[in-house]
């Protein structure tokens, strides 16, 4: 281990998609914890397609990471020195600690996990945010109801593998989209989703058509752009579509391709609704606690890409996402 | 009056603009009312929007218009002879009678109108479909609260202008979306909209910013294309977007223009619902005495744009609509 703390910061606003040149990597000096805090060294750091939105400076739920800012990230840090009465050395801890080696933290949105419960990587996907973000996208924003069909887009993601799961434990009819023939294979082999649509080789409108014979309850979206389109020509009456994402259109340099279709909510009476995971904190609680129990009863399979290496393939590992060459939650797990 | 039955047929599925040549102005024999039935002479005939959609073979919330079949419309009538124990000669009845001069019914979606309260084209206005597609849309889709900030676009129209004047009465501030000085003097000068924008001279987005800088609870769309993409970048938090028709978009040839800040929807946690006003049916009664009673206080004012002439002039009527030179609602008056 080096001596000093190596960092990822943002070096320029990337146009389109992220280049090698819009990261600085550098290091500062390993800083003591203060009173209340504590320090941590990083063990795994979370991708998310979200990272993409919070590059770019406009308004959105979060402001924007700043020019020269470590890049943020959630992680799962492992803690060495505490002043802080909440953790000790040897706790794990899941937060918002940014792509870095080290960590000083007092404490807030800084949560203790259990890793003999489940390893620290799936406290960044089934049971941390990705997960959240299924759960409530699934049941509150979409409303799901047993029985109903549901299509998940991004369906091999970390967030779209937990929604189909626990879509198909309601005894839902599941159609996963995802990209590439392996992906297709997992979602109907492993993961127990009804069909699945390779986007890449197949016409999803049609395919939708096959699989979705009385139409689309719920469509939940991670994708946007073509897919969302297809989607919207196929919906039931009074379907929900949920708005979770849009990685198709993340590295656009040119405006957003809007959904062409969207007047087919007045058609079948439906709705298109967006939603911010961090609204439901309050609930998370109950959200870990039944992804949990699904888990345990072998109703959720958690799918994880562990890229292992150090900070410096943040960046790589990034694009990777962005070129969907991820199964399921992709994680950098620091040696 | 000429001893047939004139009628305006549709000739051939328009692409684009709707065209004379789309047209087939035709007659039949009048005829006598069979058991059961009843014989009417057309007295307003209304012009809508949606009939653009009625005209394109593709599935949607009523069947197309045939190739060769009269065109569908809205229309008061006078009944002549009747065999029907509901309507007696001489009741005003309004109904989905289509272009002609002379119609026979057996009732069925048929309703007697009291002359007397309102004339036959307030029938097709305020206290017809448009009010009631103002009435559901803001309030049961809209789920307008008292005191919001509402947005109405098409504002100098049969529904915006209805939806405007009923958020008004509900405290609400009121914003309306108008091509030209004329109807935004009405906005807000006659309705009593709290301010109007001007799409044909003014940037609506930073107009909206201006005149909604708390941002938009209640965005009632009726057109669609820009106006709709500038709304969705001044969403107020869990904003609601009422999709109630796209009339930039009806004549393309093109594909829809979709909205591309859709996913402010998800920034802003907001819902795009789309209705159809048919689906309330059994609430009319409640809307048209809650619309009468703004009306009688003064607190909705009706406009109305009276076309006198023939159903000859049905085309031409449509036109004026599709360019927005109606003020209120537009019908057609036959002499």
């Amino acid at each position: 281990m080096s001596a000093t703390n190596r960092q990822i910061r943002l070096a320029a606003r990337p146009v389109g998609e992220v280049k090698p040149e819009d990261w600085e990597h550098g290091s500062e000096p390993i800083t003591e914890p203060g009173p209340g805090r504590f320090a941590g060294r990083t063990r795994v750091i979370s991708l998310d397609p979200a990272m993409r939105g919070w590059l770019d400076d406009r308004p959105s739920y979060l402001p924007p990471v700043g020019i020269g800012e470590v890049m943020r990230a959630g992680s799962v840090v492992e803690v060495t020195a505490s002043n802080h009465p909440g953790f000790q050395p040897g706790d794990h801890v899941v937060g918002t600690f940014g792509v870095q080696e080290y960590v000083v933290s007092d404490g807030r949105g800084a949560m203790k996990i259990d890793t003999s419960l489940a390893p620290p990587s799936t406290y960044l996907g089934a049971l941390g945010m990705p997960g959240m973000t299924a759960y409530f996208g699934l049941l509150d924003v979409g409303a799901l109801q047993d029985g109903e069909t549901v299509v998940v887009s991004g369906a091999a993601g970390a967030v779209g593998s937990i929604a189909g799961q626990i879509a198909k434990a309601r005894g839902c009819r599941v159609v996963g989209i995802a990209g590439g023939p392996e992906k297709c294979a997992m979602l109907t082999g492993e993961l127990g989703f009804d069909a699945a649509i390779d986007y890449r080789a197949e016409d999803v409108r049609k395919a939708l058509r096959e699989h979705a014979p009385d139409g689309i309850d719920v469509y939940f979206d991670n994708v946007g752009g073509d897919i969302l389109d297809a989607a919207l020509t196929r919906l039931a009456m009074h379907a929900r579509v949920v708005i979770c994402g849009a990685i198709s259109q993340y590295n656009n340099a040119t405006p957003v391709h809007g959904p062409s279709n969207y007047l087919s909510l007045l058609v079948r009476r439906a709705r298109m609704e967006g939603f911010v995971v961090f609204d439901y904190a309050k609930r998370y609680a109950e959200a870990a606690q039944e992804i949990s129990a699904l888990i345990g009863a072998g109703r959720v399979k958690v799918k994880e890409h562990v890229v292992r290496g150090t900070v410096d393939d943040f960046p790589a590992a990034l694009q990777m996402l962005f070129r969907g060459e991820n199964v399921g939650k992709l994680v950098l797990e620091l040696a």
